[in-house]
C-alpha cells in the first residue's frame, strides 16, 4: 500500500476566477483510522460550483476553507482499512473526502454505493448530490404540472441536465439554456429537450426565449443567474415558481453586478422565488434515490460525464467548470476502480 | 335626489409621479340601474397604491385604464335605488365603484357592510382589502412563528400597520420601517411595535436594521422595495420568508432603477420570496374577516385614517399617498354617512 498521500490545498483566496496558483499540491503521510473511522482511497472526485464559495471568506451557509486546508469535495472511494464494523475493505462508498487520494473519515459519514446498480461514478451524479438537487429543487419547490413550460439555465450541467429530463418525465415542455452549440445539440438530440439555445451567442436571449416559450414560463430552475435570469423573469406566467439552485454567473465577479429590480413582476404574476440547499431534504433522500435509480435503469435519465485524469488535473478542471468548459458532470479520476 | 354625478377620469398617463393635471373632474348624469343592478352613492373612496399601475399602459395583472375612463377604486356607499332583490335603499355596501359620487353596478359585485360592527370606513381598511392583504400576505405566505423577528416596510400604511399588529398577535418581535418621525412615534407608542425607524433620515438603514434585529430577520413584509428592501435582504436568517405586497418606491420612477443582485443570498439562506394579489384568496375572505373583526372588537387591531374631503381632493390626496404624506389608510369622504 502507498504510504504517501497527495492532497490539493487552498493556497490563496481567489480574486475573480480562481487561478491554478490558488491551489497547492502537497504530499503527506497516508493517515491511519482510529476506532469508528475508515481509511479510503478515492476513485472519482466530484467538482462542483459550490466549492468556489468555500474558497472565499464571505459569510455563507458553510464556514470558509482556511488557507492551507485541503479543498473540500465529495468523492467515491474504496475502503482500504476499516475500524467501523459497518464497512469492510473493498466496499465502495461515497462521502465528503476532499481533494486528496486517501482520506480517513468517521464511518457514519459514509454512504455505501452498490456497484451493481450503475457505474459507481453515478453516486456523484444522477444517484448523488446533483440528482437529489434536481429532484427536490424541481419537484418540491416548483411542483411542475403536465403541459407546463419549464425553463432550465445551465441545462447541460450536472444538475440542469437532470432537471430537464425529470421535467420531461412529468410531462412538461422543457426549454434549456446552455453556453455552447455542442451542448445545445446534445440537449435536443440526446436528452429530448423540446427546445434549447446558446445564450452566449444569441443576439437577444429574451426574444429567443419568447419565441421558444409561446405559452410563457411556468417554472424556472436557475443555476446561472445574472442576465440569463433577467431574460426569464420578464416572461413568467401567473403563479410561476422559480427554484434558485445556483448563480454561477456571479461567483467569480470581482465587483458585484447590479441588475434590474423585478420584485414588482413577482407581485403582478403572484410568483414565488425560492433558494434551497439540498441538505435540507436529507430525511427524504431515500425516497428520491429510489425514483432516480428507477428512472435511470428505465433509460429515462441519461447523463454525461467530463472526466479529468489525476489529482493534479483538478484545479484546471475546476476552473474550466466555472467557465462552462465542461460538458456534463465534472469528475476527476484518481484511481482505477 | 341629485341628477348630476361628478367623476374623476384619467386625463393623461403620468410620467413619474402623477400630477393633478393628469386627472379631470367631469360632470355626467346620474345613471339608472337596469335589472340586477344597484344605484349607490359613495360615502368613502379608498385610495391605494395599486391605482398608479392602472394609470400606465404597461402590461400588468389588470388592464390599464383608458384615457377618459373613470379612475378605478373601492368605496363604501349607500344604496339609493335597487333592481337587485338582495339590496334595499339605505343598505351600506362596499365595492369597486370608482372615483365618482354615484355608481351603477351589478348587485352581485357588492358586499354588504354591517354598520353596527364598526365604523363603515373600516370596510375599506381593517375589514376590507387592506386587512385581507395583511392577513393572507403575512399568515399564509410567511407563517410567522412565536419569537420570530418580522420586519415591515411601509409600516404606517394601510396594510403595513395591520401586518405589524397581526405579527404581534402571533407573538413575534416586530420592527417597522416608515418615512416620518410622527409615524415612527405612532408605531411605537400606539401600535406596540417593538422597534421602528425612519428610513428616510437614518444615516445607514442597514446598520440601523442590524441594531434593531439582533437575532436577524425571519419574515419580511414588503410594501416599498428598492434600497429599503436591499437593506433587509442582507440580514435574513436561514429559511426566511418574504412576502411582496407592493413596491411603492418603484411606481413613479421615470427610469427603471437597478439594484444589487441577491438571488445568491436566497440560496445561502434557503429563503423564499413570494409576490401575491389578495384576490387569489377570495374563497377564504370570510375566514379572514371573522378573525379581523374579532381582533378589532377585542382592541388588538388599531388603525388610523387620513381623510381628504370631497371628490375634488382625491387627485392631490392620491399623489400625497404615493409620496408617503398620508398617515394611515388614505380615504376621501364623498358624503356624510
Amino acid at each position: 500500500m502507498a504510504t504517501v498521500n497527495r492532497q490539493i490545498t487552498l493556497a490563496s483566496r481567489p480574486v475573480g476566477f480562481p487561478k491554478v496558483s490558488d491551489f497547492h499540491l502537497v504530499y503527506t503521510p497516508v493517515p491511519s483510522p482510529a476506532a469508528g473511522e475508515v481509511l479510503v482511497r478515492s476513485i472519482y472526485l466530484s467538482l462542483d460550483p459550490y466549492m468556489r464559495g468555500r474558497m472565499s471568506d464571505a459569510e455563507s451557509y458553510a464556514r470558509p476553507l482556511a488557507i492551507g486546508e485541503v479543498m473540500t469535495g465529495g468523492a467515491v472511494a474504496r475502503v482500504v482499512e476499516s475500524m467501523d464494523p459497518e464497512f469492510l475493505p473493498g466496499d465502495t462508498v461515497e462521502g465528503i473526502l476532499g481533494w486528496q487520494e486517501y482520506a480517513v473519515v468517521p464511518g457514519r459519514t459514509l454512504r455505501k454505493v452498490d456497484p451493481d446498480l450503475a457505474p459507481v461514478s453515478t453516486a456523484l451524479g444522477v444517484l448523488g448530490m446533483p440528482g437529489l438537487t434536481a429532484y427536490f429543487g424541481l419537484l418540491d419547490i416548483c411542483a411542475p404540472r403536465r403541459g407546463e413550460t419549464v425553463v432550465v439555465s445551465g441545462a447541460a450541467g450536472a444538475v440542469g441536465m437532470l432537471v430537464g429530463q425529470i421535467a420531461k418525465i412529468k410531462g412538461c415542455r422543457v426549454v434549456g439554456m446552455a453556453g455552447s452549440d455542442t451542448k445545445i445539440t446534445w440537449l435536443l438530440d440526446e436528452l429530448g429537450f423540446d427546445a434549447a439555445f446558446n445564450y452566449r451567442t444569441a443576439a437577444d436571449s429574451h426574444a429567443k426565449l419568447r419565441e421558444l416559450c409561446p405559452a410563457g414560463i411556468d417554472v424556472y430552475f436557475d443555476n446561472v443567474g445574472g442576465v440569463v435570469t433577467d431574460s426569464v423573469i420578464r416572461l413568467i406566467n401567473a403563479k410561476a415558481r422559480i427554484s434558485v439552485c445556483g448563480q454561477i454567473s456571479q461567483y467569480n465577479l470581482e465587483k458585484p453586478e447590479r441588475g434590474p429590480r423585478w420584485l414588482g413582476q413577482l407581485v403582478v404574476k403572484q410568483a414565488k422565488v425560492q433558494g434551497f440547499l439540498v441538505s435540507a431534504y436529507a430525511g427524504r433522500f431515500p425516497e428520491a434515490l429510489e425514483h432516480l435509480a428507477r428512472w435511470l435503469t428505465q433509460g429515462k435519465l441519461k447523463y454525461r460525464e467530463d472526466i479529468a485524469q489525476g489529482l493534479e488535473a483538478a484545479p484546471q478542471a475546476f476552473i474550466g467548470m466555472l467557465q462552462g468548459a465542461n460538458h456534463g458532470k465534472q469528475l476527476v479520476r484518481l484511481a482505477e476502480y
